[in-house]
């Protein structure tokens, strides 16, 4: 187990075999194995294999090519609809359209989906998370048609990997771990958590490829600017209020 | 590593046995092995083992036992705050301070929880989510003194179980799992979704228990309220400014 989390990376290439059906649904069955909020599992997971509606996500992804490239796309998603209605019906009045519900389902779907990705990797798949999941909401709710009560937080591509590539780097534990209580950072210490990841051939090449004199600022202004964020968060936020999650 | 997932249940109780600082490292690494978004990892970890500060947890979690029981509590915190200040440190202007890097951030924080969770299980630990999180996030940002830029969105508390509870029920594959796209539920599918659960021996006892003729009635009207529902949104929206998560 702990080998397999280990061992992960994210794959971006994939075989064109599609996946088992049987070996599919142990692996969802594995995502529904997951911890959830009071048990009542507000979310859902949207699978789509058929080509031509990956193709309709595509634009939703800014065109990833994992998307048309993997057999399976699968499509995590806040969903207090399926609970609501079935307290309707049974004449309880759900009280689930609001902030923390959305957040109590985001968690659930993240769960259900580290899962996922963990089960398939153990079987020898390849997996890769697909943050444009919250920059296009919107657009992805129209392609899966997702009503009101429902909300698109991640997308993971599952497939048979072309190729596998290398390990990533990650911050020194240091970086991330505070002990009993959060300890603020000081200058020197954010040199020190960055210091091996600057000094790497990868950064140097990068720096050199985009012109610019520091890590850093390839991030704000070349891969996530200022702008970009504003823009992405009050998109989300329309949608998170258009989907019913905003009623306090 | 898919028999670990399958035999996941909650842990509320645990031996007062610590956890070995070198098996807490790895299960800690085996967290930051997640994906996460641009690989910028904007989350922190506080690993509270004092049980002094656990006290203070408590009531935030409203006393359930764990807190103080469990020798390990993790809090998980979106964090773009280390990731600002590298790039302020650099000349380099962040703008992260909105919402879809509140999302990214949570993406992150939970996909690192459930990887530590399934590394713990798989050598023997037991460990439970706490969804209070979310409802006292103000409270537990002053015990663990979380500074602008991160915010907690889960807790898992960690030690060796006294007991194991047994597996608890899921709602079947079909009512969760949507194909090719997001299929509505009819009132036969609602009906059917419930079924098992509504027939067994708990639910029966609950509803005596309770007085309450279903089981929907004792989630809307004992477990998670619509007024409460909206004061613990209401509350966490707010701490989500106050943190600087809504600048856009």
């Amino acid at each position: 187990m702990i080998e397999t989390i280990f061992r992960h990376r994210s794959v971006r290439s994939y075989k064109s075999d599609p996946v088992d059906e049987r070996l599919l649904e142990r692996i969802l069955e594995a995502g529904v194995r997951a911890s959830n909020t009071g048990n009542m599992q507000v979310y859902s997971i949207v699978v789509t294999t058929d080509p031509a509606i990956r193709q309709e996500l595509s634009p939703c992804h800014f065109g990833q090519p994992m998307v048309t490239g993997a057999p399976v796309v699968l499509t995590f998603c806040v969903d207090v609809r399926r609970f609501s209605l079935w307290c309707r019906q049974r004449g309880a009045e759900p009280g689930y359209d609001n902030f923390v519900w959305f957040l109590s389902g985001a968690i659930d779907a993240m769960l259900a989906a580290q899962n996922i990705c963990l089960a398939a990797e153990s079987e020898g798949l390849g997996v890769c998370f697909l943050g444009t999941t919250i920059y296009n909401a919107d657009r992805i709710a129209e392609v899966l048609r997702l009503p009101e009560g429902v909300l698109p937080v991640t997308t993971v591509t599952l497939g048979w990997p072309e190729e596998m590539p290398p390990l990533t780097d990650r911050l020194p534990l240091e970086g991330v771990v505070h002990r009993e209580r959060y300890e603020d950072y000081t200058p020197e210490t954010i040199d020190r958590i960055w210091a091996e990841r600057e000094a790497s051939p990868e950064t140097a090449e990068l720096l050199r490829a985009n012109g610019l004199p520091n890590l850093a600022r390839i991030f704000t202004e070349r891969r996530y600017t200022a702008e970009d964020n504003r823009l992405f968060s009050r998109k989300y936020f329309n949608m998170l209020k258009k989907q019913g999650f905003f009623n306090q």
